[in-house]
């Protein structure tokens, strides 16, 4: 099932989309998109029985905003994948490396992306995204972590190299700059990803393609990453996880990098969560 | 003015704390206590015209919750006392180090802290937690900046050293673990507290005083705390900052070092903003 928010900023509705592409208003039954079990549940019996008016607007016509427009924390896995961890000059993580992001970066996965002021290296990272469902406290493994998950998302990872790297000492800095986690365009519920370990994900910057991998490439999965976390924190219903990003991103190329500017035109996109398009302006 | 919760978990009410130490019931006009200017002025404006009822129970008798028990965002700034950057052998920072800690994190002033399984080196920091009123995006300037701050609280930084510092790479994982942001008693509003770098600063563990300190050894002060911040991130009403500790961690004394342990009584007090304790139990 795919689970959205439609609607103007802070007038979203949540909705369901079907298979071939209709929304249907779930505005009636939960007044947002669900993460629960017991709430998703909810959903998909009032789809079952066809409760559900088709919303007014056409697919297409309105804004997207992010399936969890507040989540309790994100929590971001960095170096993630082998062959960005190569391109970076970094080794390959012995356990996941931990950083944060606050809530208040999270936009809609079609809204637009601000580069900050004094920034030179706003730099672009398409990642999956899991959704908390039930809390995660000292699981058992990563079979048992992977029941708390709701489902998955794409990220846009927005990072500003120079505030993470060259600022002083902690990576935060950089990753928590207005507009940057575009999230979206579907919450995609864990039943319907029968393998997080195995989606094509991509990224396009003014239609060239600079991130082409498969989360095959990640050096630990869903269920390890969620075990994990769960020794150190509490994931809790809502929460985010970004799982890290594959090689392509402009601080691993050549100088002069290819950083974002103003007029840039990104697209990130997952197999089976959909496809993100941000158009890049100035704070 | 003091503005605090009181009540079992989950189930607080905001009250007022008179000079006398009256607790006032604010739960007729707000339902939570108030961070916003507006929301302030009301407050204010029911203990002026006698409008509260003094809540049933006595000082002292019943549990106090965080005065922001959900932060939007929690931003620590690290190494941001002379004397304690110098413990840990570490240069004094050329700008503010910044880390975030979960929402999740956050209890009450007087409720157990736990020690997280399999940790060995869990360590106290009393800090000044800053608590936004008023969003600061791009300030002018501290002078501006302080102009969005709607108050001040204790906070413990509870950290696990080995998480923090040798488990791969950011300090957030040895920050997040549950019940690691104690907060409170009172949220005091700005207008009571005519200069927050001069405040004395202290925390005891089994009544031995191991921070003694005054705001004054900041190297970072508030204001200009706040503007750093709200060029790198956008600072929402309900945002709390944890300004950093001053000298007399564990992790800066001779060895063996004298972690917390079940059973360890901790009391946090900074001068003006009441005392907290806590009884270190084990996850």
């Amino acid at each position: 099932m795919k689970l959205l928010h439609v609607g103007p900023l802070g007038h979203e509705r949540p909705a369901v989309r079907t298979d071939d592409g209709t929304l249907l208003d779930l505005g009636g039954v939960l007044p947002a998109v669900p993460v629960t079990p017991e709430e998703i549940g909810l959903a998909r019996a009032a789809v079952d029985q066809g409760r559900l008016p088709v919303l007014a607007a056409e697919p297409g016509t309105t804004r997207i905003g992010a399936p969890v427009p507040r989540p309790g924390k994100i929590v971001c896995i960095g170096l993630n994948y082998r062959r960005h961890a190569a391109e970076t000059g970094a080794p390959v993580p012995d356990e996941p490396i931990i950083f944060m992001k606050a809530a208040s970066t999270v936009v809609g996965p079609d809204d637009p992306v601000l580069v900050p002021r004094g920034s030179t290296k706003t730099d672009y990272e398409v990642e999956l995204g899991v959704v908390i469902g039930a809390t995660a406290r000292y699981t058992d493994g990563p079979e048992d972590a992977l029941t708390r998950v709701a489902g998955y998302v794409v990220c846009h990872d927005v990072s500003e190299r120079a505030f993470q790297l060259e600022r002083g000492g902690q990576w935060d800095k950089g990753k928590n700059c207005e507009t940057f986690n575009p999230m979206g365009p579907w919450l995609v519920t864990a039943d319907s990803v029968p393998d997080p370990g195995a989606l094509g994900i991509r990224l396009w910057v003014n239609g060239e393609k600079r991130q082409d991998s498969s989360t095959a490439d990640m050096i630990f999965g869903v269920g390890e990453i969620v075990h994990y976390l769960s020794q150190f924190m509490v994931l809790e219903p809502g929460d985010v996880i970004n799982t890290g990003t594959p090689e392509g991103v402009a601080l691993g190329m050549a100088d002069p990098k290819p950083y974002l500017r103003p007029g840039d035109i990104v697209e990130c996109e997952i197999d089976g969560l959909g496809r993100q398009r941000q158009e890049i302006g100035a704070a």
